[in-house]
């Protein structure tokens, strides 16, 4: 964007500033696509990773004994971030989503890859997202080995690569009948947040900060999916909505559930709205919204103590909602322990 | 999109159409995203991949004494193809030019994700995709594993991953002075084929088809990188044009290179403008056009005769066009023996 650049000699150095397999063609002169390279420049960290950024593919050994647990996400602006919104955020949740979809699983995070467009090599903006991305990577030590670049409407596509013990993965599959179903956290505040800013319910203007730090950075439960192997019988992420996602857990389980209404753990301002006039509305936010990113998981009954035990260690909530059962469909009881007649619809990217 | 759908209860049967960890929220009914959802629908194939699409994440087994390399591509709509663009190709594409990354480092492709944006649930488009997709996935035994849908611009991002033993990736950083430098195939058809439909030349019509199925269906280097391994001091793909990939070689192996333009394979359709009036922009194809995806690498002079028997076994050409020099800097010297003055630019996503 901004001149011809310097003659076409190249030194190692400004060549250390390729972002991924095709943008490093961009690191050899110091124009705006160099500015945004140095944004991706690092050297290798872990020992794991023998070839890293800057090359045609990252290269890692697995150790042995581990597998690997690979998960995708890719966010579009207008869609999972407002065009204005603070790219710090947009960093932070970018990693965040896919990190959550590894403690789903229970695997520790280890390495993530990063491909965007860009509407202009904005310099500014990648750096305030990487600042968010980098700071959560951070927490978690997983390490950025790739990636790549184009112009583009904004778009950004994560892929996260964890690892956890041969045969330890907690899939959606495990949950048996009598298993107790469990949420991690408060489940329906970032749906809130949304509903409040969309002008469908009015939340006090005190409250409103906490419930839209959920739905713009959402925390990943790293330490408590990992922490959950040999203990879950089954076990997702709540991005969709916990009626949806819980029935992804059903149908890989074979298995319905019964979950109680009043049971579900959330924050004093939907607890609030659950008693008044928009009711319909707090349901929905509890039961379908998407954005929670809390973990839903099923453990049998013997493991109650090692689950109470582990929400002190975490300092987490962690509350049995409900149990599974060998007859197939989902039924919410509500406070009065009768079934609702129609549940929320789950969150559809294409409806 | 199209209408409510039915009751909420679910079946594992249609549960089994999710399509990935995000996307299977909606293989819960037969609306147009049920439609999507069943294009990415398959069982695990390799003993390998302990958990496939359906869950929050993929669980992949590498086996003993390998690492994996993985490679992420992002191609966007009206950048990388044009809006009408035929979907088959495009899904080739999408695919290819990660299995080219995988090609230049040595690996053998194993799994892929796949992430996209669409701005409609549009199953002809997404099952034409699939088709030319999935047609090079099950030429090269590559296993689709994950992925990610939503509705935005018309995004695909492609997360490749291969694996190679322990110790034998091909990177850029091996040139050493006196190695030969060999390009597989021919360069500047896919450049070619932009110019004549930008009309900066004029190409016979009857030569036109293979040019513009060099830039539509690019041929990955599978097997080529593969048998490199143990063979190239260096190795990578020439996406981007001859002199700026090459560029990078030598800066990652800090060392510099001087080739011979009548040494460079090219079709007869580009040799013949090399002779005429559009010499210039036949110059940029050669050295500077890029999605050719063939594979530029480097080997010691011993390796002369592996190399010409690899060329005959692939049934592929295997063309020296220089050498490394201990002394930095690319210089290409044309018909006569002399250095070109200027060097042609690479591309660049941003300029």
């Amino acid at each position: 964007m901004s001149g011809a650049g310097p003659p076409r000699g190249r030194t190692p150095e400004r060549e250390a500033r390729g972002a991924s397999d095709r943008p490093q063609a961009c690191g050899d002169r110091p124009g705006e696509f160099g500015l945004i390279a140095r944004h991706f420049q690092r050297p290798p960290r872990s020992p794991d990773v023998r070839v890293g950024i800057g090359d045609d593919g990252a290269v890692v050994a697995p150790a042995p004994g581990t597998e690997y647990v690979i998960s995708v996400d890719m966010l579009v602006e207008g869609r999972h971030f407002a065009a204005g919104a603070d790219p710090v955020w947009i960093g932070h949740k970018a990693l965040a989503v896919n990190l959550s979809d590894l403690a789903a699983m229970g695997a520790r995070p280890r390495f993530v890859l990063l491909a965007g467009a860009l509407p202009a090599p904005d310099a500014a903006w990648l750096g305030a997202f990487m600042e968010g991305f980098d700071a959560l990577a951070a927490r978690y030590d997983v390490e950025l080995i790739g990636g790549d670049t184009t112009r583009g409407p904004r778009t950004l596509c994560v892929t996260a690569i964890g690892d956890l013990p041969a045969g330890s993965a907690l899939t959606r599959a495990g949950a048996g009948p009598g298993d107790a179903i469990y949420v991690s956290g408060t489940l329906g505040d970032a749906a809130l947040a949304l509903a409040a800013a969309d002008g469908r319910v009015s939340v006090d203007a005190a409250l409103l900060p906490p419930l839209q730090r959920r739905l713009d950075a959402p925390e990943p439960r790293v330490a408590l999916g990992q922490a959950l192997r040999g203990i879950a019988s089954s076990a997702l992420d709540v991005s969709d909505g916990l009626t949806g996602d819980l029935g992804h857990v059903l149908a890989a389980s074979r298995a319905g559930a019964t979950i109680d209404l009043a049971a579900i753990p959330c924050s004093d301002a939907l607890r609030k709205l659950m008693r008044g006039p928009h009711r319909g509305v707090a349901l929905a936010c509890l039961l379908s919204g998407g954005d929670d990113y809390e973990l839903c998981f099923t453990a049998a009954p013997a493991m109650r103590e090692r689950i109470a035990a582990l929400a002190a260690t975490l300092q987490l909530l962690l509350t049995p909602i409900g149990t599974i059962t060998a007859a197939p469909g989902l039924a919410v009881r509500d406070e009065t322990a009768r079934p609702l007649a129609t549940l929320p619809r789950a969150f559809d990217h294409f409806a």
